[in-house]
C-alpha cells in the first residue's frame, strides 16, 4: 500500500498525512478548504480536486472528516467510494458513533471494498508528531495490510477487534474518560478556590498524588490561565460526550458520569465559550458556584 | 523532636509508626486493640496504657484515627491534650472535614499546644514504604519543626498553607479525583462491557493515552477480577466523599460528579460490599446495566 488517498486535511488531517508523506508514501489529499490541499501540494502530495478525485486509484482511503455523517457523504453521495478501487481499503479515522460505523462499515463491504475502523487518540501535538494511538478495528488481514501506513501516524497502534464498530467503541470509551477526568479537574480546582487553597501547590500536590490523571496534568495549568490557547475546543467535548451517551443509548448502558460531563462542557458551549480551550470547562463550575474568573 | 506520641496504630499508623522506630524516633504508641500497640513494642517502640499515656511527655503527637468525631475524643475526653508538654505540637494526619479540623486546631491553639493539619495520601502501600503524600498547613516555624518526623513517613512533603484546615481541604479535594476516577474507571469499563470490547486489551490502550488516571491504571485491573484483595475499602470511599461533599456544602460549591460517584460507592455498600475492594465499585455500574459479574 503506497498511493493513498486522503480527505479532510483539517488541524489533524494535515499533519498525518505530511507524516505519510515524509515515510515516502504517495498522498493524493482532498479537503473542503481548498488552501488545505494546496498546502499539502506543496510538501510534496497531490492536490485532488473533489472527494473522488482523491479515492480513484488509491490503495488506502483515509477520512479524516468531521463526523459519521460527513464520512457518509463523501463516501457515497460524492463518489469517493466508486472511485476506490475494488479491494482497496476505506479506513475511517474521525471519532464517531460506532453503531454509525457498524452501518458504513457494512455499506463499504457489499460495494466490494474493505473497511477499517482506526480512530485515533493524542490530538493536534500526537498527530504532528506520529505520536498518535490508534485503535483499529477489521478482520486481522486488512489490519495487517494497512499497519504500515496506521504506524506513519502513530507509535501506539493496537488492533482492538475483528468487527468495525470496535475501534469506534474504544474510542468512545477513550473519550468517556477524557471528558469527565477534564470536568472532575475543573470541580477540584473550583472546590480548592472556594476555600482558598493555593491552586498551583494544589495541581503540584495532586499532580503525584493517586489523585492524578493525564488531563489533570496537561489541563490543569490552562485552567489557571484567563485565556489559554486552543489545543482543542470545548465544542470538540460537546461532540465527544454526546457520542459517548449515544454509544451509551444504544447499548442499554447508564452513564451517570459521562453525563454530566457533557452537561457541563454543554453549559461552557451555552455561555458562547464553545470556541474556547476545553480546560475552560472550569469556567462552568466557576459561574456555578459564583467564582470570579480567572479561579487565582 | 525525638520523643513522638502516637495514637491510632491501624493498617496505615503501624507502618507509620515502625517508620519513626526506623529513623530512631522514640515512638509511644496507644490503640484501642491492644495487640496493636504490642506489635508496636516487640519492634521497639513503648505500648502506651492510653492516649494520654502515649502524649505524656511528647515533642509531637500523631493522630492517626478514623475521623475528626475520634480525634476530639482522644484529644479531650480521653486526656491527651491535657498529658501533652505545653508548646508540642498535635498532628491530624487522618482525612477529616476542613471545618472539623479548623475548629479543632482552635482548641488546641487556645490550651497552648501547636496544631499540624496533615493528612497523608497514598494508602498503607504508602505508609509501609514511606512514600506518603503529606499535605501539611500550619504556621512555617511549626511546619518546620514537624518536618523532620513528616519525612519519615513520606517523600512528597508539601507545606499547602499557614492555616490549619487547608491541608484536609487539599486531601479533601485529592479524594474527590480518586474517587471520582474510580467511578468513571468503573463506568468506562461497563460500556465496554456492554459493548462487547476484549477488556483487558481496553485497558492496555487506555492506560497509556489521554484517558489515563493513575486509578484506572491501579483499580482498572482489578476491576476484572472477581474477587480482588482489599488494598482499599468501598466503605473508605464512602466516608471519604462524604466529607468531600461536606466540605463543598460548608464551603458553598456544587459538586455534581463527586455527588455521582458517592452514590455509587454508596450504592456498592448498600448491596454488602462496603468491605470489598473500592474497585468492586464496578458492580454498582453491573448491576445498574444488567451485567453479570465479573465484567469479563
Amino acid at each position: 500500500m503506497r498511493s493513498i488517498g486522503f480527505i479532510g486535511l483539517g488541524s489533524m488531517g494535515l499533519p498525518m498525512a505530511r507524516n505519510l508523506l515524509a515515510r515516502g508514501f504517495a498522498v493524493r489529499g482532498f479537503d473542503l478548504r481548498a488552501e488545505s490541499a494546496a498546502a499539502l501540494a506543496r510538501d510534496g502530495g497531490a492536490a485532488a480536486a473533489s472527494a473522488a478525485d482523491a479515492a480513484a486509484g488509491a490503495d488506502l482511503l483515509v477520512l479524516m472528516v468531521v463526523n459519521a455523517a460527513q464520512a457518509e457523504t463523501v463516501l457515497f453521495a460524492d463518489g469517493a467510494l466508486d472511485a476506490l478501487p475494488a479491494g482497496a481499503v476505506v479506513a475511517l479515522m474521525a471519532t464517531c458513533p460506532p453503531g454509525a460505523v457498524e452501518a458504513l462499515a457494512g455499506r463499504v463491504a457489499a460495494a466490494g471494498r474493505r473497511f477499517l475502523d482506526a480512530p485515533v487518540s493524542g490530538g493536534v501535538v500526537g498527530a504532528s508528531g506520529g505520536t498518535l494511538t490508534i485503535m483499529a478495528a477489521a478482520p486481522r488481514e486488512t489490519f495487517e495490510a494497512a499497519e504500515p501506513v496506521l504506524r506513519a501516524f502513530g507509535d501506539k497502534v493496537f488492533h482492538v477487534g475483528e468487527r468495525p464498530g470496535q475501534g469506534a467503541t474504544v474510542k468512545t470509551v477513550n473519550q468517556l474518560l477524557c471528558g469527565v477526568h477534564i470536568a472532575a479537574a475543573a470541580e477540584a480546582l473550583a472546590l480548592a478556590a472556594k476555600v482558598g487553597v493555593d491552586l498551583g501547590i494544589l495541581l503540584e500536590v495532586l499532580g503525584g498524588s493517586a489523585a492524578s490523571s493525564w488531563m489533570l496534568r496537561n489541563r490543569g495549568p490552562r485552567m489557571l490561565q484567563d485565556e489559554p490557547e486552543v489545543a482543542s475546543a470545548v465544542d470538540i467535548f460537546v461532540k465527544d460526550l454526546g457520542i459517548v451517551l449515544e454509544a451509551g443509548h444504544d447499548a442499554r448502558a447508564a452513564l451517570p458520569l459521562a453525563s454530566i460531563a457533557h452537561q457541563m462542557f454543554l453549559a461552557a458551549s451555552a455561555r458562547g465559550d464553545g470556541g474556547a480551550d476545553d480546560s475552560q470547562v472550569v469556567r462552568t463550575y466557576l459561574a456555578l458556584n459564583g467564582l470570579p474568573r480567572p479561579p487565582e
